[in-house]
């Protein structure tokens, strides 16, 4: 399984360990950077995935492919395509992405009677037990957050968020 | 130049692109990610950087090329690691970088007569120039962003995401 090293050599998860890393000693001038939205947003989304991939570790699974995994639970049957456009995937990274989670047996390609071409997506019994597992996780990994940033803040962000997005 | 497939191919800037993309007829419930801020944050840093990337486009700059750039403009002189540090670029990763730049002549390392292993960065004359090109297309692209989604908000995100990150 892929991983980075920075994530899979953290003693703690990124959230609390960032906050306290000794590196913050040696932080030079941001210059022009420091008015730029997306530096900001990125710094912040790393972070975020981070704990997300540290908290997942014991079930080694990667923020695309619970995303993958939840659209495919709230949405039995639908095609690689909807999928794909629903989480702006492009098409030859999904497929790599379903064929890791076929073979890992939580995901099953179906194909449909009406046209060959075309498979419907589906989670396994497998699949449904270990969504249990990670969603317990994530939840881990969302509580975190929310304490280091707060409810109330953390709403306003989502909200914000949401509306751009 | 490592680009991304579904920016290369974008005919628009990636905010507007999205917005009226013909994808959207095919989204699907959302489910339980509906909840999770690290879903949010990285749809719109997607966005938002392949905006950057495209609006870059003629300078061939990528984000963190980009962010190096300045962080060395801002601090001439500094060390590779205090550079890594300020960005949280892994050093092989800067390496490369640092590599790929001094190629195209924007980024010289002089030793450091103290230290022979340390070395000390800073532009070139012909990066400092390109960095004004760099810089202009840099605003189009944040201006792209503000008009896209509001000064105000803009300006309420971005103290949001500098408090948290």
């Amino acid at each position: 399984m892929k991983r980075r090293q920075s994530v899979a050599s953290a003693a703690k998860p990124a959230v609390r360990r960032n906050a306290a890393s000794p590196a913050r000693a040696e932080k030079l001038s941001l210059g022009q950077l420091d008015h730029h939205l997306g530096y900001f947003l990125r710094r912040l989304q790393i972070r975020v995935f981070q704990d997300f991939i540290q908290t997942l570790g014991p079930m080694n699974v990667r923020p695309a492919q619970y995303s993958v995994l939840l659209i495919i639970a709230a949405n039995p049957g639908r095609s690689q395509a909807a999928v794909g456009q629903t989480l702006s995937i492009e098409r030859a990274r999904l497929a790599r992405m379903l064929h890791e989670l076929e073979r890992r047996k939580w995901v099953a390609r179906r194909a449909n009677g009406s046209d060959a071409r075309s498979h419907s997506l589906h989670l396994t019994a497998d699949g449904e037990k270990a969504l249990v597992k990670i969603k317990n996780l994530a939840e881990e990994h969302e509580a975190r957050l929310t304490s280091h940033i707060g409810s109330k803040r953390r709403a306003q962000l989502m909200d914000m968020l949401r509306e751009f997005g």
